[in-house]
This record gives structure tokens, sequence and C-alpha cells, in this order.
């Protein structure tokens, strides 16, 4: 009731501005509306429209859906069956032309575009929501890189209580793919509500997760960067000075100079997708004696992302199986791949893991459904952070 | 050249997916583009559109115009004259149905509507651009508040090189208005970047910023917070336990408790915009001696944001008078007012000062053109951290 006088007010000040127009002129219905029993209804008013129809990964192959018009305009489409608990995208066609919900404010950016997101409760919906638990930090950082000549931006997640203890942590290096940047795994993958949630349910060891930049050809997210550029997959707006593996010792560096971390190999574990995941398999080979834990996300360990030719791949697969022998000798706890039974890289992988069972590698494979999407990204996330540091 | 490989093996990963759908589905056209001599070009792909508009605060009023069709359904608008520097913020009505720029990243959200931004290089669109200069951390973090009885949200900027010396830094507490959230001042208000490049250039001393939520009946803004809600003006998903006024002190010690900070009057600035000007006003004079830089944007100091009648709102101007008179006796160094010439609250500030003036109240007023708008509490913000603990 006491607000309701200053809720007047507020409407007021937005009178005759654009604000006003954005604000007031918005939508009032509800979208998505999940219901009880976990159908959801997708709704938007568009009264001049001839077709409205919403896609995401909650549908079917093909992925499209028809909206009705209703009253006053209002289209409608509700999911014939209940939707299996899970973060789902999506976005409007009208008239062929995509846009997203006006009425729901929960939006990713992936690489360049804009989507909306729900969550349909349950599990694993429950993992990647916020619930009234302890919860870390998330800090946005700009570290020094001497080897890339640059500061460039990093993501820190610290547990709940880093900051009011004088206990030491572990570090998980979490690395992005080909799409993404220092804010995917933190947005797309749900990091943050994972690890709160996961640390609150016991399944978790308190840890620090690091999410750098992989793209050493950029040094920010877009809006976050100086250099103005557009997001594209693999892309950036200038060549690297050196490479993601190369310049990872400054990263490290940073991390253990500015956190009260635990500095020995059985402490550091790294992880990634997709180019991220090899990343994590020719940095965790690089540096020897280094991590412990390992995990390679819908990406084959043995595979080139520089080789132009037959002969460079195989020249590089050759190399990379000596370094693996290696790494083993030096010995690790965890070597863990994963990857979805429809993924474009299946086979890659497959390929992979022929060539580590040929040397006697000691991995752990996880096979799931699916392809090479971020729904089986936050899976093995969920997974993987269980096994670490134990 | 040595990304091609990798990049095009990056294309074929979402094949047949929804976020391929998305990803290549998306625009290649440009849209904003901002020319040499500053007029700006916005385009938009909709073959099947009859109308197509744009609205934004770059417009006069009444803020439409009209984009043209023209090859392959790309519809264009170009500012008939150069724009002058400045952030911008608009979208796209088609065929009257509003939607965001699908070529723009770009976007913030104002309460609950999503618009696209751009930045007109120049002064003073410059100080509210990512430059190529030292970079303070933003942290967003939960602390305790025994007041309200719940762990809360908090944004924290702290100054480029605070975590690589032993120096304490002054406080600088930056409040938003009914509207917004803990993430108000740093999207739509650029508080970061106007922070970086001020520190850049001389013209701020190094300072931690501290942006709570002032809504005390919600815990985080949307997305962030375990309570589901749609923001709303002044709304809230409950009632509150207490104000922002009674529970401030947690905040505060939750700073001098975390932070490397000076722990005293000279040492400490509290300001906000529209609410969170009167929140400014209210808690500098509930909290004697503990502000020595005060700062009210767009809003009258002396109002109260729960009388519910004439004689309600008479007494407590009457006593919040009061309240001024001691908090001159005790002393400050900076009470700056700030208000455009077309606020709607325009009558009641200058009431405010007149007020004042009987007491003598030691005050300085700055006026500036238009209205409640966030043009207004950048520029503020720009003019008021120079002025700081100096």
């Amino acid at each position: 009731m006491k607000h309701l006088i200053f809720l007047a007010v507020g409407m007021l000040m937005f009178a005759n501005t654009f604000a006003q127009q954005a604000l007031w002129g918005g939508e009032t219905i509800v979208s998505p509306e999940i219901h009880e029993n976990n159908t959801v209804t997708f709704r938007i008013r568009a009264p001049k429209a001839v077709k409205v129809e919403v896609v995401g990964d909650f549908l079917e192959s093909p992925g499209v859906a028809q909206l009705k018009e209703g009253e006053n305009g209002v289209w409608e489409y509700t999911t014939p069956k209940p939707l299996a608990s899970e973060l789902y995208s999506y976005a409007f066609f009208v008239d062929d032309l995509r846009m997203n919900d006006p009425a729901n404010m929960l939006i990713n950016r992936d690489v360049s575009t804009v989507s909306n997101i729900f969550i349909v409760p349950g599990d694993p919906g429950d993992l990647y929501s916020v619930n009234n638990i302890p919860h870390g930090t998330v800090a946005h950082r700009w570290y020094d890189s001497p080897t890339l000549k640059e500061q460039r931006r990093i993501t820190i997640y610290t547990p709940p209580g880093y900051e009011n203890n004088e206990q030491k942590y572990p570090v998980f290096y979490l690395l992005h793919g080909s799409g993404g940047d220092e804010e995917a795994w933190i947005t797309l993958g749900r990091t943050v509500q994972i690890m709160d949630n996961l640390i609150a349910q016991g399944k978790a060891k308190p840890m620090i997760v690091v999410m750098p930049n992989g793209h050493t050809q950029n040094v920010a997210a877009v809006g976050a960067s100086s250099r103005n550029y557009r997001p594209a997959m693999g892309g950036g707006p200038r060549e690297a000075v050196a490479s993601m593996e190369d310049s990872f010792g400054d990263i490290i560096k940073f991390v253990e100079g500015n956190y009260r971390v635990k500095k020995d190999k059985e402490n550091r574990a790294i992880a990634g997708l997709s180019m991220g995941g090899m990343h994590s398999a020719a940095i965790s080979a690089q540096y020897p004696k280094t991590f412990n834990y390992i995990g390679v996300f819908s990406a084959p360990p043995i595979a080139s992302m520089m080789a132009r030719s037959e002969s460079e791949r195989s020249k590089y697969a050759e190399e990379f199986v000596k370094k693996l022998e290696l790494q083993q000798k030096n010995g690790f706890k965890l070597y863990w791949i994963a990857c979805g039974d429809t993924d474009f890289l299946y086979q890659g992988v497959k390929d992979s893991l022929k060539k580590m069972d040929e040397i006697g590698f000691n991995y752990t494979y996880r096979e799931s459904g699916e392809g090479h999407i971020w729904k089986n990204w936050r899976i093995y996330l969920s997974e993987f952070v269980p096994m670490l540091f134990k």
C-alpha cells in the first residue's frame, strides 16, 4: 500500500519521453506462461500480422509452431504436451520477421543473435535457476597478458563465503567455444546458478571458476570491447598476436597472483566446450604437471585447429599423442570426454578415443543424446563439477 | 587466415539445430550505421512489411521516422542531420509491432522494456564508450542485510589498480530510481565507462562505487532474483520488511567490512536519481556525520515517498527541514541538486530549494535542459564525480 503513491509518481515520471513510449507502450500480456502441468503458452499482440510462428529448442523438428489469433490481436500457442524440465530458447516470427518476445525480459545473446529464454522447473531446470540459497560473486575483471601485450577481460566466479574467510580454494578454468566469449558460460551456460546450486547441495566443493575470452584476436565481448566489432563464429577484429594455448600462462599467473587459491596440480581443473574443449586438451598437454582434471566437451581431444591439410592433421595428431603419453606419465586424476551422439564432431571424438586407446590413455567417456548444443554443455558442466577436487 | 578453417568448422557445428536457425538465419546488414559526419542510417530487412518506423530519443518530437523500402526488402532511414554526440536508444515498429534491431546486439533493459542503443562519438559520447584505457572491476555480489533479514544483490565498481596495491579508497554510494535495480546505473547509466574514463583523464579520484538495489521489497534484478517477478515502476513482488533508509546501515557495514576503504565522512559520498535522489537526501539526513558529498538528481530533496495526504506531506517537510538544519550544523562539503527544466518534478525541486533557502541551507543547484531521462542522469554523474573527495 505504502508504495502505491510512489508508483503513481513513477508512472508520471515518463510522460512525453521516448522512455515513456518504451516503458508504457510495452506489453502487459504474460508470455511465456508455464502452467502447473509444464505445458507452456506463448503470446504476442500482433493485430496486423497474417502469420505468427514460434521457433525454439522446445519443439521437435522441424521446430516451428503456428500461433492462432484470438481477441484483441493476441496470438497464442500452447504446447500440446508438457515440456521436460530444461532451459529453452525461442523467438517469434511475425510474417517471417524474427523478433523477440516483448513480454519476456529474459534474454541470451548467442554469437550475434539475441533470443528469449525460459526455464521449465524440475530436474535439471531447478539447477539452472536462481534459488534462495547463498550466492557466489561474479566479477568482470581485466588481466594483463604480457604475451598478448594487452589487458583482457575475464569473468571470475568466487563461491559463497570466499570473501569472509582465510581458506584457499581450488581453481576451475572453464573455456567457451568458437561462437562465445568471456560471458558465454555465465549466460548460455548458467554457470553461476549451477555452481551456487551444486555447492548449496553439497555436491560440489567450493571453487573459483575462471572464464577467460578464448579468442586472442579480441580482448572482450562485444559491448565491453574498445574495438567495434560484430561477433562471428571463430572470427575477430584482427589477427591474434599469440594463441590461447601460448598465452594461457598469463591467465594462471593472474589468478594465482590475485586470488586466495591453492597453487598445485591437485587443485587445478580445466574444461571447455567445442573450441574450448580442444583448448583444454591442448593446454593441459602443453603445461605439464599443471592440471589434475581435464574436461573435453563436444570436441575431439586430438584435433588441430590450425591444420590446413590431411598431412598437417596427421603430423599434429602424431605429435599430440606423444604429448598425451607424457601427460599420462606425469599423472592426472580425471580426463573426462563427453559428446552427444548426433554431434557433427561425434566421429572425430570417436577417432580421438581410438588413438587414445592405442596408447592406453586413461580417459573417461560420457556419451549423451543430441548434438552440439548448450543443453548438453550445461549437463556436462553439472556432471563434471561434482567430480573435481575430491 | 589460420582462423578460417576453424571458422568453417564452427559454421558446420550448428547445422540442423535451433541454434543454427538463430545464428545463421540472422541479419548480415549493418544497422545502425554511424557515418563519418554523424548522420545515422537504420536498416531492417522486412520484405512483407507495409510500414516500418523507428522511434528513439535521437528524434525530435513526435519521435517517429518512416523507413523506406529498398532492394531485397531492406527498409532504411537516414537522419537528415548529423546527430549530436550522445548515447541513444531506439526500436523499430514494423506494421505497428515494436521490435528490436536484429542487426544490433547492444541492448539495454529499462524497467520491462528492452531497447537497442548506439553511441555517436564526441563529447559526451566518448565518455560513455569503452576506450583502450585501464579498466576497473565490476562485481555482482550478495550482502547480508540483518535489517531486511535476507541476502541482497549489489553491484560494486572498484577502480583500476584496486586489487594491486594497499591503498584505501573513498566510497561513492549511487542509487537508482523507481524503475531501476542494482543493474540500472551500469547499463543505462554507463557508470563503468564514465568512471574508467574520468579516472584515466585524471578528472576523478579513484573511488569505489556501490550500487545497491533500492527496492527493499525485492532482493535482486529480474533474472538474478529467486522471486519470479515482472519489473514494474515502483513495484515489487511483496511488501518490504523495512525501508531503504532504515536498512542502509547494512550496506555501509558490508562495504566497510569487505573493501579497503576510508571509513570517515570525508570519504563517503551518496547520490541518486529520482527515487534514489530522495533516498540520498533522506539517508544523508538520517545518518548524521556520515556523508560529506550528497547528490540529488531530478528529485526534490524535501519530499516524502510515503505521505498519503497534504497534511502528511507538510508534516514530513517540517520535520525534514529540522534534519537539514542539523545536517548543515554537522557539516558537509557538497550538497548538489540537479534537475532538468522540463522535468515533471521541476516545480517540486524548486519548492524544496525555496524551503532550503529559508533556513540558509548551503546547497549547489545545477539546472539542465530536458527532463526526467537517463541522458540527464549520465550528465549529472559525469559532473558530480569530479567534485568528490578533493
